[in-house]
């Protein structure tokens, strides 16, 4: 069985804790990432924490985009699953200058089966 | 900085392909394992694909559990990310029952920053 689909692990430092304590922003940059990658958006659910940070994902017809952020720490943590053509490095460059993100760590992984491609 | 959460990346392998295929059946599932992990569920949303397979995500107070099926390889992709005390083992253990899964791979990783706990 060859791969079955991508899936991307992207850690964003040094945000803007505004922007990642927003829910209404942080849903239209996780719907404006998966458009700009091409991504065929199915349905989305957002959910502020209290006090701070917000978790998510939407739905896409290739799979999922989920983010889970952490404004006390500037931090995101962003997964971008896909079994179709989809251009992620166009969908998280939308997420990293929407939070103005200073660093970025990525970790590439196929699944199915589950193997690091760029540990 | 230490760890802000745990990801855990399980695949199932073997799986009863009319369960992997069942939107209500996957649906139920799914939050049967994020209720037996002992996590609070905000919110979820599933999606039946045509022909086959379905993708979802339960939203969790602690972050998120997603899936992606392939009925047609009886295999599903299933994260598990939590920042807080949750049980993913008991989770997961939910759904390889209600798979009927006979295999199972799972890799463990610290997110925040990102690491590869068990490669």
């Amino acid at each position: 069985m060859t791969a079955l689909g991508l899936h991307l692990l992207a850690e964003f430092t040094g945000c803007d804790a505004e922007a990642l304590s927003d829910l209404g922003r942080v849903t239209a940059a996780m719907l404006q990432a998966a458009e700009a990658s091409g991504a065929t958006i199915v349905t989305h659910s957002f959910h502020h924490f209290s006090p701070h940070g917000v978790s998510g994902a939407v739905i896409i017809a290739e799979s999922h985009l989920a983010i889970h952020t952490w404004p006390e720490h500037g931090f995101a943590a962003v997964d971008f699953f896909s079994c179709g053509p989809v251009d992620m490095d166009r969908g998280l460059a939308v997420l990293k200058a929407a939070f103005a993100a200073t660093g970025e760590t990525r970790l590439a992984l196929e699944r199915g089966p589950l193997q690091v491609l760029r540990p």
